[in-house]
């Protein structure tokens, strides 16, 4: 087998058989294939794509080009939620903690923001104590003990994609939907999970800018999860403004403990159910969607998530009291409101220039190598379909620097369009992949 | 600039700007660009194509990448041919001189072969005695005192071409036509010459397999011409069937012998008259192409052409006597026919398998460290459209080891194809681009 065979071959429209993607990873892991003709494939793949075998050998082969974690020491079926990420995401703190109130094991690994897009890690460092690193064995012994641990990666998941990626970024062939989804899946896979909950995420703000290539990776997702035996549901979500109301970590942290305490905003809470309720079925708790509803609002009425999130943070080391005194949370020195210059609806908050003047503000990274402040993020106080008021407020900035606070006031203005005419919002879902859709 | 950027922006389908394009070439020669991002870069192109003014640019920088060599001590219009190599292909070692006794100056820099298509530079070599290396001082004199010399690649030209051309190869993005002919004209363009008259192959022994590409191919290279300001010609020929009866190095240089002495195949001598009539045309001598033929048809039959190769080969160091006897080139140990196995018309010469058993018996370059045997070849003894009969001569294989002869032999009777009905061969020229057609 050589390289440029495979390489023309994809080229020419043809589907790889899967021992020439094990070629193609494994020479590529050990250094036999060289990053150009990696690139030169990962461009054909761009043009040609791949079929849900192909996409579903080279994820099965990606995942298993380090250790796949073994979680069986667990008890139960546990069930991992991955969102394709957002701004304002803050649902996995939300969801792991009444899921697993439900009884659903929940050993997950997050990650950290990049970009206009936060991460669950960094949101958990914004609690005073939160360790995000324990080992393989204190974070299984924590989920049989509690029900949930959500740690940062352990170990090298996937090293195959972390190689791919970082190459796929230099040569303009992040976009395409197989190797998004293959990416996606090795690293869920290798994580050791028995299903998945996929939130993915379409709009302004998201990676899929269309709800058809949305769809489409979301049925590529869901069909790895079908031909790799893992149980996977798929829900497709808007991203044409900011989830919820708080962009940064902390603000984000604040909004989960609301949430859980039943205050939280209508569109995070109902999100959140809903990806919930697809766990409770995905771990085999019920088959009924309603009833699954049932016992998670009832976990939402007596606090019974909100008190496994204490747990939660307690067990790894945290502050359990910042679930009731949120003042325990990191604040940002400077609390700047932005005010309306006209009255009219909000028809629109740019989810990607609100992540934007977020990570600007430092609770974001422009590159990996960025620091952030985990006080620091901007708070929505209106959403689209909203009538404001000239002069009324349309966000606080919360900045640690009194210099940056003008230039993420003027994007925060300009993300807001205000129109006369109302506009419906979109819908917050707009559509469920199950096994049965591929 | 970054280089990522410009890939995306071709991957997308959009035109590269000057600036561009100089800052990838630029880029990549100087080693600020990787290979990796150059592959990407270059697979996009293969998708979504470049348009003749991007081509012209990749192909005006890649020749200012190097030398530029200045003929301009040389008097006259010179006036350049190139093939894109074919089985069988001796045109220039007819066209050169033919051309140059009509006081077209001729200064020729030519290739190696590689794989089943020759280069006029092995079959040189085949007279003994003759030098392809000169100093340009000695090219340029040369050619002002006799009006044609032949030499190797002198110095490096376009050395990102070179460059490029190798990474194209192992990454299957050779057969995109932009690339082909920037990497083309590039070479021609750094080789100094005023106007080219181009022979683009199409068929099975050709890198070019329809009529359409080849067409393409050949208004891509003159619109490159046309806005560089070099004029330039193309003649689309066919190459279903090796060109002529021989195909090896001596071989090719007795047939072009013979053609010079008015003995040479029809086809191969037509091919000749008409591309030397280009040159003829663009050198400023006619622009009645009637007259040029005429005017050519003369010299072969007054052996003026036959007289310059000998000046040629003098000139160069060679034994000018080989073209009175051809018993002073190389000659094979052993001459072995291959008989018809049964009568009919032949419809089919692979040209492909003929050049790949020449490849064989040691006439061509499997990789380009290989050694050549100047001595062994292939000599048809029949053509499309010919009627043999069983037990007829088809071919004589020309071989320095007897363990060859079997296996060549083989190939050769399966290269042609014998049916009852008898087919029209293809034209010898499909079409003629000039720069009005682009």
């Amino acid at each position: 087998m050589h390289a440029v065979d495979i390489i023309r071959k994809k080229r020419d429209g043809e589907n790889l058989t899967t021992e020439e993607i094990e070629f193609i990873i494994d020479g590529y892991v050990s250094g036999t294939i060289p990053d150009y003709q990696i690139s030169a494939f990962c461009m054909a793949i761009f043009f040609q794509g791949m079929d849900h075998e192909e996409t579903t050998d080279l994820t099965l082969k990606m995942a298993n080009s380090g250790e796949i974690l073994d979680l069986s020491s667990i008890q139960g079926r546990k069930i991992d939620k991955h969102s394709t990420g957002g701004v304002g995401d803050t649902t996995t703190l939300i969801v792991a903690p009444l899921a697993a109130s439900c009884g659903v094991p929940v050993a997950k690994m997050s990650g950290r923001g990049l970009g206009h897009t936060g991460g669950t890690v960094d949101k958990l460092e914004s609690i005073p104590g939160y360790k995000v690193n324990l080992s393989p064995r204190e974070f299984m012994e924590q989920v049989n003990r509690i029900g949930v641990s959500i740690v940062g990666q352990t170990g090298e998941l996937a090293p195959a994609d972390k190689l791919l990626y970082a190459l796929r970024d230099v040569t303009a062939t992040v976009e395409s939907i197989p190797l998004i989804a293959s990416s996606i899946m090795s690293k869920k896979i290798a994580a050791g999970a028995d299903g998945f909950v996929l939130d993915v995420k379409v709009g302004r703000g998201a990676f899929m800018k269309t709800v058809d290539d949305a769809v489409e990776l979301a049925k590529t997702m869901v069909s790895i999860g079908r031909l790799a035996k893992k149980e996977t549901v798929a829900l497709v979500t808007d991203m044409n403004q900011p989830l919820g109301r708080g962009i940064g970590n902390s603000l984000e942290v604040k909004e989960a403990v609301l949430t859980l305490d039943g205050q939280g905003p209508a569109n995070l809470q109902e999100l959140c159910l809903t990806l919930a309720a697809e766990m409770l079925i995905l771990a085999g708790h019920t088959d009924q969607y309603g009833e699954a509803r049932r016992i998670l609002e009832g976990k939402l009425k007596n606090k019974a998530g909100l008190q496994k999130l204490a747990e939660l943070i307690e067990a790894q080391g945290g502050n359990p009291k910042v679930v009731q005194d949120l003042s325990l949370l990191p604040t940002a020195q400077y609390q700047e409101p932005v005010l309306a210059k006209q009255s009219g609806y909000v028809t629109e908050i740019d989810p990607l220039a609100i992540g934007t003047a977020a990570m600007y503000l430092g609770a974001g990274r422009e590159t990996k190598e960025s620091q952030i402040d985990l006080a620091v993020g901007i708070e929505l106080k209106h959403q689209v379909g909203d009538w404001i008021s000239q002069g009324e407020e349309l966000a606080i900035i919360h900045a640690n620097k009194e210099t940056d606070i003008q230039e993420a006031a003027q994007t925060v203005r300009q993300a807001f369009h205000i129109h006369q005419n109302r506009i419906s919002p979109n819908p917050l879902i707009y559509t469920k992949i199950t096994s049965k859709d591929v």
